[in-house]
């Protein structure tokens, strides 16, 4: 019965993980709606594509940035469902609102292109930091619920390690925070602050946790 | 012999549920296509995009509760697929059934966003409504099939708990014809059945079977 | 060393069946897109919603028959790589094949809808019916080629089943071609036949493969 | 404790390999949003369908390319995550890279498609062949990246079969560069090499790792 037990708790997180594997795709994917092919107004052929595509830059670097921040968060949540065995409603809630929050991103980011070159730049830019924040805090309180007295822990999980990435993590809200604040005087430096964030969370090794020797 | 048997059978519903989930997860992000990007009818940037934004108040406030609707109904989902061990192929119709109103909500959500305000508001809430309904039927249909005589049951589950569970179903369709009734006088009253249904469905712990001590 | 072998012998086919899973749950729900919500040509809320939402009935009709195609089409992949143990290259190209067939229905599916009424209606049709007799014709392609000397076959399954299987789908083209050739005469007329089909082949029980006893 | 580790092995990359594919799947699925039914610019049915479906060859032409571009893709990575028993972080980045890549298909597909006949097709063209260039260099980055050293090999693969793998993929970017410099001359005779290039790589079985003998 034991060894029944044993096969079965692998199992016990895959459909949630399937299900949210496959937001996170669509999410991703969706992204590239963004990239519309030039047309004039009526629907035919720009007479000059190279300058046309080039205008639309802003689309482009939204596109890359909104990007790396759903492959970040992904690469964040897969690595919060490697320390857990198991899930429970309020974890299915929680992860239910960040899937709400990841599916929300193209939105925001077409919001973004649209409007990084506008006078209305401050509203765009604020509302993709703010999002970028609530998907922070969202991610934040699923770890703090999950590893809260070891609640849904892997058993060969030591406290130790989960310290030590709880502390990681506190940073990005406050990065958030940064970055909408910035926004009150540019909405510029504001997107400057999400790009360096971004790059900062995907480029140096994260994932800590899974690369401690096993033997 | 018997061992591959028992290995086997984990696997017996795995294609059907991956394959749901894809849908779940395909209509649920979706969802997001409703969130679009205020612009004049020309297509260029309007002028005031706050209030553009703000004005834009249903599409926010169905999108979120279709989210909601779309993830417990995941949830209730993955909940009765813990509990069976084998599907056939009524099970795979019904299942289809469930899916094809599943990828009918987005179509739902975007009709009642557009008519929320409109003097049409009631035709729009009545669609919403009765796909709630027949939503609900689908899966309480599923639920007595596959319970009916342990039909589709895992040998490990229990009589008493199937019993509780379905009648915990039971109240679903009820509210949601209490919803269609409420149309008739007021779409914002049924939408506000709609939306305090989907609150209730999933705030409090619905999946108590799994909570249950396996020692 | 062999039981390793026996392990992964399974495995061998799911990434396969996952993509498939994907490319089949995305198309599917991507036949909601047709699903549109009345608006006059300037995209203002039309006066009269529930006139217009019945005078789009082509719409409903042909967004569930090609569910239902969709639908049928996976379930009979599945049963097909239930029979199966391992895949090669051109079982992996006959696949590809059919998955392109099946991402085209949405397509065949908003063209039928938007032309039933209108006088190329035929043509519509006609479309519909091809892209029909071709996945029928690539669904027959890959279970004669994965059956052919066992070539891609379980051990455990019976020469007798798999001919018994591979009748029963020898009609699928068959009636294609009747549809098709109905069309000549009458665009409705050919899709009559078309959903009686897919009436026919989802209602009874096709999967006799998995009923078998397995004591 | 070794049996665990066993078991546990395989499900090192199955998220990463489920996420891939769900972010092929979808791609490969919104190739066919470039599949649009003739309309009038008012919106109106065209009056001469045939003509118009005619017409616009040259969005089949380039669906077909691109679905059968990203399957072989897909078939490689497939091919690559079998030969690999866990991930890093530079792993999961270069993995990422790629996945924009090809979210960024239908995109250049859909460009392509529009201008193929227009004077400027050798910009779209030029954009086509780029992306597939930086899409085989992200393919071979990972297939090196992976083999240094044995980095993330599975202890079962040889090096032989990895050297003459390796070798066989590192034709890719050089047709592709050969594409893209014919594209200064002829949009068309630059087309016409990601044809070939993409016939030749899916019909050929290239998987000749899967096909050595176990035993």
């Amino acid at each position: 019965m034991n060894r029944i037990h044993t096969d079965r708790e692998p199992s016990e997180t895959n459909r949630l993980e399937a299900f949210s594997d496959g937001v996170f795709a669509v999410a991703i994917t969706l992204l590239a709606f963004n990239l519309t092919v030039p047309r004039l107004a009526n629907g035919a052929p720009v007479t000059n594509l190279g300058q046309a595509l080039f205008d639309q830059w802003p689309v482009y670097l939204t596109y890359i940035v909104s990007f790396l921040t759903i492959l970040v968060m992904w690469i964040n949540h897969h690595a919060l469902f490697k320390m857990i065995r198991r899930t429970d409603h309020t974890f299915l809630l929680l992860n239910g609102g960040l899937l709400l929050l990841v599916t929300a991103v193209p939105f925001a980011t077409a919001l973004l292109s649209t409007y990084l070159l506008q006078p209305d730049s401050k509203i765009a830019q604020g509302i993709y930091a703010m999002l970028q924040l609530v998907l922070a805090i969202f991610y934040n309180s699923m770890l703090l619920y999950a590893t809260r007295h070891r609640r849904l822990l892997k058993a060969d999980i030591e406290d130790q390690s989960v310290g030590t990435y709880i502390r990681q993590y506190a940073f990005g809200p406050l990065l958030d925070i940064l970055a909408l604040g910035l926004d009150i005087f540019s909405a510029q430096a504001s997107l400057g602050v999400c790009i360096l964030m971004v790059l900062f969370f995907s480029l140096p090794p994260s994932l800590t946790m899974r690369r401690r020797p096993e033997g």
